[in-house]
């Protein structure tokens, strides 16, 4: 890289990917892109940046190159064979993968990819669709302290709290860590919702009451109108947080943590999804616990 | 009552209510004090108050009286009986129960003292020993109104989040809901801190981002020293959790309010009082997650 701001290629355009690509176009950076869908390669060139006609187009150019895709498998797919980052990069150019993984995923890539002398940080984000927008996500980051002091400069374009956690796969840990304790503290309130409301309790004081004390939590200062008017659009949605769960699970069993009440939770929310509720906002939670205690709930 | 501040007995001068009793003196009530032990008693008297012999003493010339005592059977000792509150109380009187106990416990003492022409509220309380101290208590209150808002200056010399949630018992039922999110959060942070300690992340940097996004909770940020230092000093033991675990338990099944994740987290608690944990802090959870990950626990 010189003195001038690196040439960024981002790879992935979806809810999150096109308001961060966005914010760092804001920022004063050139953004080349590419995605699957046309529509958002034109609101990418709308906003200032170039659209490509390929993963190898976009990054061929590039000082660091960014993904934000939905799972472990898009990842393998825009890193690895003759079309993809690895093969078409520069040696030297600095990976940054955004999307939630598996750790091992991480690990892996970031292995493969030092062999073609890339460099790669795992940095999955917080924060949700209205945390890219204004750009205060939370990035949680692994990787190499150089690397991570490189990338800082474009990371502190797309979110405010932005942490080292460790080596390859950290930041990926770290964010299993948080789906986890967000999903046990909505059943958490879930439960207590459906208490409260069974024993004839005014739930909006007793939310308010709650929130003031050890129980307060951003959770709850955040679900509580989803918890009180039972409004659970997305949001977070169920079937994203049940791909975490299983993130989380299958990550927690290869190091040999054991995670009595998040298998439960991780239980809870398959069954939900199960129960036809995969499209609604997490705090829809409730619904399970609303059932299980023999509540009506609406379809 | 006159236009004079009313004349209070405070019955139970424990950890929670000495400091309490002696933050209503400090603001300038009259405070008529009973408990078993003589040194608390002493205590009083140096604060400003009067010690009494007996519970039928404390209370009789009392416009309020204030309960605060361990658990249900404590409170039905000080009220029932020739020698209790309702025997000796005048008619007209206000009882503030602010101890923790089954709601069942006191719709039912309402109901006793109704009969005598004694009005009840029942005010537990959350905050900790710090938070009678300070009085920045939070309060949760179940009764009438007219009996709440002739309470509330008492209260307020008390503590700072002061709510009424509905009818008899509902401060209590409240409460039971705090304890149950307060041991299921604390659960959570500690199964996500064994997997991230497992996993080679820095705790202390993995802890901070975790804060500040959607995983942050009053619990992770007062709680966060003691898993990072294994720090279980109380702070709030288990063996009371344990009790509130009971009374949450029992209260939802009274209700037919499902708690899937609260009846393990109640269980864990338990396994944690045999285990031999009953008198460290309740974040002493994470040993609990230790010992199941394998790990080795100190003694």
């Amino acid at each position: 890289m010189s003195n001038a701001l690196p040439k960024i290629a981002w790879i992935g355009l979806g809810i999150m990917g096109s308001p961060m690509a966005e914010n760092l176009i804001k920022a004063g950076y050139q953004v080349t892109g590419y995605t699957l869908e046309q529509a958002k390669l034109d609101r990418l060139a709308a906003a200032g940046g170039t659209p490509a006609a390929s993963i190898a187009e976009a990054v061929r150019e590039a000082d660091v190159v960014i993904t934000m895709v939905p799972a472990s498998p898009q990842v393998e797919a825009v890193a690895y064979g003759p079309e993809g980052i690895l093969a078409n990069a520069r040696p030297g150019t600095l990976l940054i993968d955004m999307s939630s993984i598996t750790p091992q995923t991480s690990v892996d890539l970031a292995k493969a990819a030092g062999e073609k002398g890339i460099r790669v940080l795992d940095a999955p984000v917080s924060g949700g669709e209205a945390g890219a927008i204004e750009a205060v996500l939370s990035i949680m980051v692994g990787g190499e302290r150089a690397d991570f002091d490189a990338a800082l400069p474009i990371l502190q374009a797309l979110g405010r709290t932005i942490v080292l956690c460790g080596p390859h796969g950290s930041g990926q840990t770290v964010k299993a860590a948080n789906q986890l304790i967000v999903a046990v503290n909505i059943q958490a309130c879930a439960e207590a919702v459906v208490f409260l409301e069974k024993s004839g309790v005014d739930l909006a004081a007793a939310l308010e009451v709650l929130n003031g004390g050890l129980a307060g939590s951003t959770v709850l200062t955040r679900k509580k109108d989803n918890f009180l008017n039972r409004d659970f659009r997305p949001g977070f949605r169920i079937d994203l947080h049940h791909k975490d769960m299983g993130i989380v699970t299958d990550a927690a069993r290869n190091v040999g943590a054991a995670l009595p009440v998040g298998a439960v939770v991780a239980n809870l929310v398959a069954a939900l999804r199960a129960q036809g509720d995969g499209g609604l906002d997490h705090s829809a939670l409730l619904r399970g616990v609303e059932r299980l205690s023999g509540l009506k709930v609406e379809d």
